[in-house]
């Protein structure tokens, strides 16, 4: 197969290249003052959920906004706007991730000095987005809980790349048989010692997560 | 940005070579009368154990084979091999998606012209696959109760490029306040006409799909 290596060249060019745009965005917030989370997890985990409870708890007191990336439709915009917060929708078209260059120019007429958190949600997937740093701080893996136990075992790269890991739609753990410490022991063997928050969107979040407003 | 156009360029002979050999595999298992359906879907809506499922009930009466796709275990092979019907492992290592070559190299020493029904399941990815023909007659898009009803219209590809639309996981409609109608009216504002079908892996399922056994 010819085109193999290839690919495999200029895939480490893009990603080269995605590392330095990084690194500008990390030093633009920094520089900034501006924390920044990401959030990464296969489609319909609860990222839009999470994050429109976190947004508008964080809203009262923090000067907080989002990015949010998909591959079509502007819906997780609109449910994230109701927070009050500046959100903006980044449609990828047929890329399965976010990366540095996106973010960039969606923040291009953005004041980040006057954020003190910006979030970021990545497009629902557990293989593509592990590899694009993307600038931020903090990188959250969400899984559900009616997803499968062994998912950190087949998806270990995104793990890898996480500083937290949170269990989501605690609320149907008893419906969907969750097995909680199996759950945990894949999350601790693909990525030891991370610490690993659950919640519910339906109960109460902050508490859990233990944001620090 | 160099590299775009080139990336563009190298993907278009990736996607030109797996069509040449999507065409040579679906003319070796029509030769060989293999019926072949694959499933795709996001990670954890319930491929395997649908496919468990499935093979289980048709071994008794038909010759039944299975290539299951992951980036890193062979927990789903071992679940499926408990149906007693040939199955067999790939291992993508970093690939989001399955391909033809995949597909060619893993059957090379099966007869399948022993064989009536030839599954596949594909890596847990709503972008990835959905570009890659894999030489199957069916390709069956599973969407699970917990994911969302707007998941068709943020990943339509996927939905486009599958002949039937499956709902998993109905035993927990309820719990995930699941809007049925919702669902079914987005499945078909992206893919008009398709079948829709709805299923529990905790119920009866063959009667729900109609397998022509």
């Amino acid at each position: 197969m010819t085109p193999q290596p290839r690919l495999v060249e200029v895939r480490q060019n893009v990603l080269r290249q995605n590392d330095v745009r990084a690194r500008e965005l990390r030093q633009r917030f920094r520089a900034a003052g501006v924390f920044v989370v990401s959030l990464v997890s296969r489609p319909g985990s609860g990222k839009t959920a999470f994050l429109e409870k976190a947004l508008t708890l964080l809203h009262a007191r923090r000067r907080v906004a989002a990015l949010v990336g998909d591959l079509a439709t502007e819906n997780d915009a609109a449910r994230l706007a109701r927070s009050g917060a500046p959100v903006r929708q980044i449609t990828t078209g047929t890329v399965c991730h976010l990366d540095a260059a996106m973010v960039q120019n969606a923040l291009v007429d953005w004041q980040i000095d006057q954020l003190d958190f910006l979030f970021i949600e990545n497009v629902g997937n557990l293989v593509c987005p592990s590899s694009y740093d993307l600038g931020e701080d903090l990188r959250l893996v969400l899984l559900s809980v009616t997803e499968g136990e062994d998912k950190p075992l087949k998806y270990p790269t995104i793990f890898n790349t996480a500083d937290l890991a949170v269990i989501t739609k605690m609320d149907l753990a008893e419906a969907a048989e969750f097995d909680e410490a199996a759950a945990e022991s894949n999350i601790q063997r693909v990525r030891p010692g991370i610490g690993v928050s659950k919640v519910s969107a339906k109960t109460a979040l902050a508490s859990r997560i233990g944001w620090r407003t």
